[in-house]
């Protein structure tokens, strides 16, 4: 019913996760309203994308160099921060508030999908560890129980070399209402609770 | 921050109406896990949109002819549904429950906005009707004060061709909780009262 070109850039933007077909349309509408100069630009962006942005060969967040510029600092601390996606590195980038180094991991262990041990890279991350000399591994995941997961397993086998090993605390966010506030993490905060100095 | 190609992804994305920073930086990071056939094919159909799409000679629905099938139809009845956009043309088409001809508007008389009669393509809406043959002109906008407007102007303007000029209906919607109707919906809805029959 729509002509073929335009069924064929909804179907594209329907490539997208959490792009349904009602925002397909409406996207590809909206692209009928876009200047010439910017579908130009958005075609060189995704090939230029496609192209040059790889993961970083040490750290494995996004980078168009062989090496991204975090890892390639000097003036970086010895502290490592492991994530478990890209979108995680420039999110605390953004903040500007860490100044150690990142590794980017495939994921969060989760049987239950499918997702084992050796499917998100942690022999890479080990061998990072056991070579570069971090005084700490925050391990930055969500808290969920893939996160919980996955860091006892990574705890586990850093439990030999003596480093220490600490993640994000988790408890009530600030501004919220207790109300709203769930039970696992409000069970957290009180586990969690800080001593008032 | 954010490698030079990536950030140009992200600011194109955003060229999208209703897609923020955070829409934009989640599709870039997506645009990452798109296989390479997935990115030619989206960069096949934004180049071929842009150059084959484009408004139908008679009723200004999007096509990739000179003229739009619906328009080309020998099966459509003499009733011209005249709307506001032509997204409105696909939305009634794939309901399948309307049988006669489009005539897409650039959009509503909105003086607030600075969208005067003249902008929105009326010249060339009352030259085919006063040219084809319809035996009921619908317009099809949507209920508000934009809406009102421009059905009131396009019905002066055709009064005095002998012709049946008529709307949607207003009222609640099926299925919809009376509490949660809106107090216009309502009024419309107990003044455009039916007789059950």
């Amino acid at each position: 019913m729509y002509p073929g070109s335009f069924k064929n850039l909804i179907e594209s933007f329907k490539f997208f996760p959490g792009i349904g077909e009602k925002t397909a349309e409406r996207m590809a509408f909206s692209t009928m309203n876009l200047e010439d100069t910017q579908i130009q630009f958005f075609i060189k962006s995704l090939q230029e994308v496609k192209e040059q942005i790889h993961p970083c060969k040490i750290c494995n967040s996004l980078t168009d160099q062989e090496i991204c510029p975090i890892c390639n600092s000097t003036l970086r601390q010895d502290i490592l921060c492991v994530v478990e996606d890209a979108k995680v590195v420039f999110l605390f980038e953004k903040l500007g508030m860490f100044k150690g180094k990142y590794h980017v991991l495939s994921g969060l262990i989760s049987p239950i999908d499918g997702v084992n041990p050796e499917d998100i890279g942690l022999e890479k991350l080990i061998d990072r560890i056991k070579n570069e000399n971090f005084k700490e591994i925050i391990l930055a995941f969500k808290p969920s129980i893939e996160g919980e997961v996955t860091a006892l397993y990574i705890k586990k086998i850093l439990e030999e070399l003596d480093i220490e090993i600490t993640r994000l605390a988790s408890g009530v966010p600030i501004g919220a209402d207790m109300e709203y506030v769930d039970a696992l993490t409000l069970e957290r905060a009180l586990f969690d609770r800080k001593k008032i100095e």
